[in-house]
């Protein structure tokens, strides 16, 4: 199983991203990783490791799209960048099933969409990050950046787009889908989600329950919670806001606390570690970009190496899931319904 | 002094109404409260209670508004309503100047509106809770769901609106306005956003900061974050669901840690409650109805005595402040602009 990884991608590239993959080749000894990148910063990091080196390749690819840059004109006019380079060779390489990108998101996309092509039938591609519940199972929340604006027929496809997802990661067979509203009242929702809401429901492709509040998203009630990239992007980033501002306020109460405080946070130090840990939706990968046809897996821009590897592993399970065949199929027999 | 206080709204009233409202007339001495609701009931929990009788009044109003009615259905039907005689008699006393519910949402915006009116100018009334930040001053959300489909223009005068009430419930002078959106950067934003930027960045009335990502919503860097009622209430639900996931997360895994852990637990408790209380954003006190014409505050539904007592302390804070005549002043100074 050959995975391709944007070495230059992420806040701490390259070193996090090479880091990251020798970790994945150490974990799955079937996996085989092509670093794309600048090829002396790679042979930098790598200098003094020890690996497999039968299972990594370097492909040379020196430019970096940026955050600033806008992402339709960084991808046509940087051809020498590790995305674009990286997600050409996953559209030509038969053997390559999955790339992992800290880089710009905007450009993983805009790229991916061009290189690889949308899955027949699927309106709009959209990002799916899974991210834990309390019922240990994860949530796949999708689109949560992709699509600013979107139409009902849109949300119907994330739904059945998610569900072959979920399917693929988990051991569900029929996962729970919610829509993401202002309530859990069918009647909530703004025009576009009352909209979304009649298809959803009468869809026989997927199990929808119904809205789900964002207050539910992390309850475990829910396999798949359909937005649109917004609203989506929005419960995402205060669910994160907020696990960083409680953390943030407990280590300082622990450090002005005193003694006792500081003894008890020893004692803790398992439990509280265990809780950032299940909070962490990076620990557990990135975002899968759905609809396109290969898997490409979107890894937070701060990720470090475990980030990165967690990445790696998942973008091999789903490709090893064959999600995307599974999209494709979900995706004709809704289309043959309508 | 005089606020009204909603006897029967909220999943644990009379009981924690009524003791809401005994506290608050502890700590204000020129505090008078009327308390709305069936007079049997109020009564029952006033017995062998102490209290200053001349500072408390009982308007009889048997009849309840639940969740699950419509609200504009039971305000018009429900005339005998605690919500709906509570506001009558706000709307016709002189001296009455502040309500407190913690029943249906829906039913109070619909009531408060069409019982005080709207505030000459302001397109929409928006719910406006304060929330807790890092920097430990409030920052203030607005709309948090009472309009669900906005225009650009609603959306400057909530960032009118909720400027004046920062004024009035902190020292900020000129407070920081941020538009919630998918990034930071300019650009950002679905179709409404991206017009709304506009129309906030170039009005002289307000300090706009720019976009404000959810994930930056508790940082303290704004006093105030706009946003239409759909995606600020998935960012202010998302965010309580988070913080309930991780509280949740905790104590299971103390409860799990052995000895070891339960006595961390114990050295550390002072810390973890401070973290809690001030995460919790009721223990302050309600939304604040913002573009009628007195003050409202709607209390969470599970509201037990302190948020309650939190909220008629808020409602009259706000009221003392003058809050409405600011904001009739902020929105007819935009309004002559225009």
């Amino acid at each position: 199983m050959k995975i391709i990884v944007d070495a230059l991608g992420g806040d701490y590239a390259p070193k996090e991203a090479v880091l990251g993959a020798l970790d994945a080749l150490e974990l799955k000894k079937s996996l085989h990783v092509v670093l794309v990148g600048d090829q002396g910063l790679i042979r930098n990091e790598l200098a003094g490791k020890t690996y497999d080196v039968a299972r990594l390749e370097i492909v040379h690819a020196p430019e970096v799209i940026s955050n600033d840059e806008v992402p339709t004109t960084a991808v046509k006019t940087k051809k020498e960048s590790s995305i674009v380079k990286g997600l050409e060779l996953l559209a030509s390489d038969p053997d390559a099933l999955g790339f992992v990108s800290a880089g710009s998101t905007g450009a993983v996309l805009v790229a991916a969409y061009m290189k690889l092509g949308r899955i027949k039938g699927v309106s709009r591609p959209a990002l799916a990050p899974a991210l834990p519940t309390l019922k240990g199972k994860p949530v796949i929340l999708c689109d949560c950046g992709a699509n600013v604006d979107c139409k009902p027929i849109n949300l119907l496809h994330f739904a059945v787009m998610a569900s072959a997802f979920s399917c693929a990661v988990t051991d569900t067979v029929k996962p729970i889908v919610g829509l993401l509203s202002n309530g859990a009242e069918d009647k909530k929702g703004n025009e576009l989600n009352r909209e979304a809401f009649e298809l959803l429901k009468n869809s026989p492709y997927i199990e929808f329950k119904g809205n789900c509040e964002a207050r539910d998203m992390l309850s475990g009630d829910f396999d798949v919670v359909v937005a649109d990239g917004f609203n989506g992007n929005i419960a995402l980033k205060s669910a994160e806001g907020t696990a960083g501002a409680i953390f943030s306020i407990l280590m300082d109460g622990i450090k002005r606390g005193g003694l006792k405080a500081k003894l008890g946070a020893l004692l803790l130090k398992p439990v509280l570690k265990d809780v950032k840990t299940r909070m962490d939706y990076n620990s557990q990968g990135g975002a899968c970009f759905l609809g396109v046809n290969k898997v490409v897996v979107k890894a937070h821009g701060a990720s470090k190496r475990k980030s990165i590897c967690a990445s790696i592993l998942q973008a091999r399970k789903l490709a090893k899931s064959g999600v995307v065949e599974k999209i494709r199929a979900s995706v004709q027999s809704a289309d043959e319904q309508e």
